[in-house]
């Protein structure tokens, strides 16, 4: 019999190994071809790798010359010498000995993506996304995203949270009937999860605090650049609270971590980004009818909407804290209970609004969360106050019938947490396929 | 200006702190009522936390009795000295100084969850699904769980895999149009889809390698004690491989460090639950029709259906490998063509089978995984055999056409792999909120 073992067997160089080789040492890299250039004496074949680019020389008093079969696309596996040259990305380049094509690109690409920075139309990289992302800038942007969830995780692991995953398909949702995909579920009617709220929340009679990282669906008619209608979301929720303070530090304590471990392990990226982080040591509050005030009168504006924060408003916010705090976030919090969902707790203090709040990181909500309401008499009311009915709502209720420690929550929006970051103008550039109202492949 | 500073001010003892306290000292700790017992002189008030019980101890003569008012499931923050005592759990004990009711239960449960072993149907527990997880053991199942994912994950990072978030609503799906969650997306019909694969492989010509740990969506008209109408996938997929030995060797090493950090991080719920976990050191492979053979001739069974394992066949390649290897785990290689979709790519030596393989544990599939075509012409001509159409796959061919590295990969199901790694007898026990014909909540 013969057996699996593990990954013996599987080497590879890669990128830095590949750095740090001494001059003449042979070695072999596999990668696609990025651009060739024939020089006359040599040609230089640029590979792309998952790290990075690496110069190759086909010197042609070495070996016949390659450029008649070699094209940009095709994937290599070059066997060559080290050698330090100070004109190479990164200084080092691979004088070529042999190469094996692994597979051919029957055509021409048709995006310039050698280039250093893609200067397409958000569409037409849509509509060859697959294609467009190999370009390096286009990719860097979701290694980024790829470090603000696994930071996410890795800091509420530490925080003794535990990693929940709760159905997407559902008979009834949060927030009532709204806003909701709908399908057929062995004919019944059912809907897709706008959110993991009340699972979450009931999950907190279990393990006190849980995470989730996983889509959101949301059949909002909005048609701007901040809207997607599946994203990812980042949801905490945790028992045990004094106050809704407890989630923003909870969520200010990730901030820091995520910017930490962007800076330690994705190095590479923010520098092809040319991303400076944020500060998030420390995070102002402001509540939100001050907020709306200090606007109206620093900017000399009008408020018109006494509930809600308009797009504009949540902008000046941002500009307002910059400019006197030079703060990148701001916490909005009591925000008015008529616009927050049935189970948000009213302030004892004022009930017209919410222990809730939202984080804007320049201007953008990226955060909504808050203390959830725990007693059930409580909720039993709300739900009523708010018009619904608690049909559908009951193993929810349940949690709460049966003893839930006081809690709270948040939840954060990937791709508005990536966009904001890295500075991208639409969301799409932060989603690899995105979904919206005429987006659905591919 | 106030500002948040992170977690600075959040100060919870943690089970491990509380366990190294010195008799004497003072100490405070939240949980919910366990169970109540009245002794007469004192009364045990045993309180759950996220990570295990606490016997907290009520003198009379100290305090006035607590249990007209204290019921199980109300969440108390308790004050008290800390005391070294035998006969308590972890040998060691609050003795009470003052207790803060956080939250009372209206009623007592209606399920016996302070029992060590919840003797309780489960379509009981399905029913009452967030009263029954508060069980110690039943929730110790998703600790575990929790592991596997994020040895998965971390696992990954470690090879240098970049995860990728795809979107579950499409237009079309990678394996035809049965099987498939209809909806209507905008008015036009959409689908959910069954598994991430078009996508993944699309984004090994951008970063390689790639994983993706989300739901997947499958209207299989199944009710048995393995199937699941939505359950979790973990995806990986990866470039420049030799065979697709390479994938079973990544996957043998995840395995291989998933036990390692379950060993160090879950030893709690190990010991809980009785787990003994399972050899991965080497896992055997056998091709499928000599697999069919052996079980067939020493188990004195005959092949019925030559295409594909029925479950009986795969339960008895298991107790083979067992009996013949003590292995746990067997790669069954070469599966049919006729069985395996488009993209799978053929044995050269004998196209009626392909380079794939499913992974069986304890003789239950918990894996597919394989080589794909990677050569535009060939994946073209292989889409017409299989008497498909090139529409609305355009994008992913386009990825082909271009350019692609040979690659393959597998996906990996989250609560197969639980359940028989926790020795459950239906895949139900491992899902927080399982979705099946019948099941739509909540």
């Amino acid at each position: 019999m013969e057996f699996i073992k593990g990954l013996e067997g599987i080497t590879r160089t890669r990128f830095q190994e590949f750095l740090e080789k001494a001059d003449g040492e042979e070695t072999i890299i596999e990668g696609a071809v990025h651009s060739v250039r024939d020089m006359g004496e040599i040609e230089f074949i640029i590979l792309r790798t998952r790290e990075g680019l690496i110069q190759t020389v086909w010197e042609k008093d070495v070996a016949t010359s390659a450029s008649h079969k070699i094209h940009e696309g095709d994937c290599l596996k070059v066997t060559g010498i080290a050698k330090t040259e100070k004109r190479a990305p990164h200084e080092k380049e691979l004088r070529i000995k042999s190469v094996e094509v692994l597979s051919t690109a029957s055509e021409p690409l048709p995006l310039p993506i050698g280039k250093w920075v893609l200067n397409t139309s958000l569409e037409a990289k849509l509509n060859c996304r697959a294609l467009a992302l190999r370009n390096v800038k286009e990719r860097a942007s979701f290694r980024i995203q790829e470090g603000l969830v696994r930071a996410f995780r890795e800091y509420l692991y530490q925080q003794g949270f535990t990693e929940i995953h709760t159905p997407k398909i559902g008979a009834k949702s949060a927030e009532g009937g709204a806003n909701m995909f709908k399908l057929s579920y062995f004919h019944r009617p059912a809907i897709l999860q706008q959110s993991p709220q009340l699972y979450k929340q009931m999950m907190v009679g279990v393990f006190e605090r849980v995470f989730e990282t996983g889509p959101v669906f949301r059949a909002e008619k909005h048609s701007t650049r901040r809207h997607l209608n599946e994203y990812i979301s980042l949801d905490f929720e945790m028992g045990y609270i004094d106050s809704f303070f407890d989630i923003c530090k909870m969520e200010a304590g990730y901030l820091k971590y995520a910017m930490k471990l962007l800076q330690s392990d994705y190095q590479k990226e923010l520098k092809l980004l040319g991303i400076t982080l944020p500060n998030v040591e420390q995070i102002p509050y402001v509540k939100f009818e001050e907020a709306k005030h200090l606007v109206a009168e620093k900017y000399n504006r009008k408020i018109r909407n006494p509930f809600d924060l308009e797009p504009e408003e949540e902008e000046l916010i941002g500009k307002y804290f910059q400019e006197e705090y030079r703060a990148d976030f701001v916490f909005v919090t009591h925000y008015p209970s008529k616009k927050r969902p049935f189970y948000a707790m009213d302030d004892p203090s004022d009930s017209r609004c919410t222990l809730s709040f939202d984080l804007l990181f320049k201007g953008v909500e990226v955060t909504t969360g808050g203390q959830r309401i725990h007693d059930y008499e409580q909720l039993v009311d709300k739900i009523e106050q708010k018009g619904m009915t608690k049909e559908g709502l009951e193993q929810y209720l349940d949690a709460f019938r049966f003893g839930i420690a006081p809690h709270g929550g948040s939840g954060i929006g990937l791709e508005r947490l990536t966009m904001q970051l890295i500075g991208a103008e639409n969301i799409r550039e932060t989603s690899l396929f995105p979904r919206d109202m005429s987006r659905l492949e591919p």
